[in-house]
């Protein structure tokens, strides 16, 4: 895909959910902020969903880089990476493209950064 | 600036806070993920920085329509407002441009979206 990085699974969902947060954390990166589509929908549109969990990770470190470069690039933090379970109970995983997300900034420090950021999201989403 | 958003005012850092929130609020924007800034780098990284805020915002209606239109776009969501405490205490506002961030996925009903959100954020802002 265009702008992230994209696996299915057939671990179940609340597998993906255990596994993933525990591979983020051992490179690096911890759960800053975190949406359930599935329970906002339905409280907020009164509609069915599957279940789709958007989670922000963030790498402390490389953060403060990229702040300390630009603040603006808050506009571009935390790093999402996203899972939803599929018809067939198959969970795709993905992972925001980072180099492509700073691409925007054109800042060649933050697109190098940026590629860091993708080497180690990509690295804990194919340790599942 | 080449990816959102920024207006720098008097108002300070508390009353921004509260009336940000509060103007998000009436063009149809809850505040979804929340990260400070500040604390979260004086709690992992041990050192002082300005007061910093990225708020998360999102209108649900319109996240549905998106999302309806490609789960992956969940990558790009929230849409982050941020503001941050300058040195003379003025205070740094500043939106994402949804519409050069769904420019990545090449999709014209999403830049259209991108478009409309702009639109909100942007009277959010300015109605401070």
């Amino acid at each position: 895909m265009k702008y992230g990085y994209q696996k299915i699974t057939n671990i179940n969902f609340e597998n993906v959910n255990e596994k993933l947060r525990k591979s983020l954390m051992e490179v690096g990166f911890g759960i800053i902020t975190e949406i359930d589509v599935q329970s906002t929908f339905k409280e907020k549109l009164g509609i069915d969903y599957e279940r789709f969990q958007i989670l922000g990770a963030c790498n402390p470190g490389l953060a403060n880089k990229a702040l300390n470069i630009e603040r603006e690039v808050g506009l571009l933090l935390p790093c999402n990476v996203i899972f939803w379970e599929n018809k067939d109970n198959s969970v795709t995983i993905s992972s925001i493209d980072a180099e492509t997300q700073l691409g925007v900034t054109g800042d060649e420090r933050l697109i190098m950064l940026g590629r860091e950021v993708n080497d180690l999201l990509i690295q804990a989403i194919n340790s599942i």
